[in-house]
Parts: structure tokens; sequence; C-alpha cells
């Protein structure tokens, strides 16, 4: 019997905290991002998301992920009524700020206010942007699937605007996350910053892989 | 005119390398995955992952978003036909060897063999897994969602085994993906390693963000 191993006889009797904690783990580090959206009302909200991913270059498109709808989600019901949102990259500077967001905060309370997070709003866009972060994007809904198997919600996103602060893309289009100082989620409340570790060649068969030089420090 | 600002009258006029390392860095720090699975033919894979999340916790659930099935795509066909795969947290040992295997070999050459990664096979699950990866998960399609947007599919997966080499879960369920030396991946060909930064108590309004302090080095 290998002790490392895990299965449902396992995990179906673990505390449930205990589990949800692991679970979270297993999928890798994860982007941390704070959305920004407006209620109908006016009222500005925050929320912290890390179940986001990369969906298409062109257009470019990413796609974030919603917990069921069991309990009042302002940033899904925000988005879908205004059809407007940002995303915005958190870095390690505004990291405990953007944790604090993560709280259950009635509807009227705008998490920007209780975080201590400045409003920010880039030309005419009507979703509140995060000033202290290094990246923000303008993202619109294009499409909505609901996953069966646990009834949460996989929104399509197409990117409108980036605006970068304080960084420009390098010769090839690449962008250094770790100048940044973007943060990864690790689980449910741990995060860890970058440490450089490798930038490659394309890899092509019968090649060695190899680094890029200038890119290690 | 904010010269920090970025739209569609911008990136449609980029080079289409710029605008594909551009686009896939501005998601964030993604997780990294060798997907292992097998051919009918008996031929084993590896495929490099980085749209990978997290979906749900009971029963453990994660998504993987694969591209447009424009050319030979072997993880989703494999996947699709065996209905098992492996998903192997990459590490910073094992980097350039997983870097390998995301160049284009054709379907009867082993990723394995080409890479220098250990094909190892757990209990009796079919796929194969990757043994320098210190978190294997055995997984197994249960959905699929075509994205219209550009024509990527999600998969949908079921964890059924989880195996840890050299780490045991916390007494919370956490599992710290920087002491198994996890690496994301930064755009198309970076990579970077975790560094530490908090652990903070579960945010709730009112309560000042609190770090566990046990966990900062």
């Amino acid at each position: 019997m290998d002790s490392n191993l895990y299965t449902s006889l396992d995990w179906d009797g673990w505390d449930k905290q205990f589990r949800r904690y692991f679970m979270n783990a297993v999928s890798g580090p994860k982007p941390l991002f704070l959305m920004g959206t407006k209620h109908s009302s006016g009222a500005s909200n925050l929320g912290l998301f890390s179940n986001i991913m990369h969906v298409g270059a062109h257009p470019p498109t990413v796609a974030v992920l919603f917990r069921p709808l069991t309990v009042a989600r302002h940033s899904y019901h925000n988005l879908k009524e205004q059809k407007q949102a940002t995303l915005n990259l958190v870095s390690e500077p505004m990291l405990s700020k953007a944790h604090l967001c993560s709280a259950s905060f009635p509807e009227e309370v705008s998490e920007f206010k209780e975080s201590g997070l400045t409003e920010e709003y880039i030309e005419s866009w009507d979703a509140p942007a995060v000033q202290q972060s290094p990246l923000q994007l303008g993202v619109m809904p294009v499409e909505e699937h609901r996953l069966e198997a646990n009834k949460t919600i996989l929104f399509v996103l197409r990117v409108e605007w980036i605006r970068l602060n304080g960084l420009s893309p390098e010769r090839d289009g690449f962008l250094d996350l770790q100048k940044l100082e973007a943060v990864s989620a690790n689980g449910l409340d741990a995060y860890a910053g970058m440490k450089p570790v490798s930038k490659f060649l394309y890899a092509k068969p019968g090649r060695p892989v190899e680094a890029v030089d200038s890119f290690i420090p």
C-alpha cells in the first residue's frame, strides 16, 4: 500500500475544510486578479479571483470560473448586468489589501473603501480599475458555460484594453511578470512571489533545450 | 493619450508572434503540468499544459483547455479515447525536460524517451505518470465544452487519485507548493519558481488582514 497515494476512500472521510484546502492547492500555482465591477446602483465592487485562464491571443480572450450561485455573487451579477469588468493583476505591494477583498462584504459596501485600494477609471470604461495594479485589463463577457459537474459558471471574456503601468513588452512581445512583482495563489489563502527560473528557446524535436541567457539574472 | 494603454487599434497591427507572446503573458502566472496519456496502439504521450484550473473540491475536479483541433492534438485524442490521463506538476529540477515536451513530436515518438523523463504506472491506472513529478493526479474526463469564441475545448476532469512524493498536507489540509519546487508559466516559454510571500487568515469584514506567522520563512 502506497502511503503517498490518496483516493476518494481517503478524501470522502476528510473534514470539509481540510479537503477544501488540499484540493484547492493540488491544481498548482494560480494567477491572481481583482475583478472590478459596478452595480446598477452605481456601487463599485472588487472581488479576488484565481480561477482565470488564457483562452486566446486574437482576439485576446480569457475565462474566469465563478462558484455556484448558491449565495449572492456580486461580481457575477454585475458583470452580467453591466457587461463590463476590469481584471487587475495582484502584485506583492498590494497583496494584503487584495486578500481582504476575498471577505464577504454586504453589497452596499465598497471593497475599495474597506481595503484602501484606489478606484480608477480608464478612458470611458464604466467598471472601476485598481490604481495600484501594474497590469489592468478591460473585459467584456462574450460567452457563458455552466459546468454540470458542480454548477460552477465559466465566463469567457474578451479583452478590450490593456494598461501596463511601469513596463513595456520586450522585443518579442514577452512581458516579464516577475518585474511587475506578480503574485500567484497557492490554495485558498497563501500566496507566492515569482523567482526567475528560465526562459527557453521554442522547443523543437531533436534540438536540445536552450535557455535564453539574457533573461537569467 | 495614455501611452501605457493598448487596444485593438494597437494589437490588430502587431506581428502575430509578438501578439501571441504578449497575450499569453497578460493572464498572469499559470500552473504547469505534464499530461500523460496513452494511444490505443499503446504508445505513451506527454504534453505540457498551462491552461489548467481548479473547478471543485468535492468531487475534486479540474479543467484543462485544449487549442482548436486544427492540427493533431495527441493528448486530446488519447484522453477522449482512453478516458484517462495523468497530470504531473512540473517542478524546478525537471523543468528543461518538461519544456522539451512542448515540441511537436510525431505521434509514434514518446516524449518520455525524448525528454529523459521516466514513465511510471500508478496502481492499475493505464495512463503513464511522470516519476520525477512531486505531485501526480489521475484524471477522467466528465464533460466537454467547445468555446465558440475561438473553438478551443474545455475538458472538465474528475480527479480519481492524487500521489504526493515527499510531502504530506499540513494540519489544515494546506499543501505548500513552494516546498515541492513548483514552477509557474509566464507566457509561452518562460517559467518562474515560487518565492514565499504570505499565508493569511481567512478574510472577514472588519478584521485586519493577518499573516499566519509560522508560514513566513
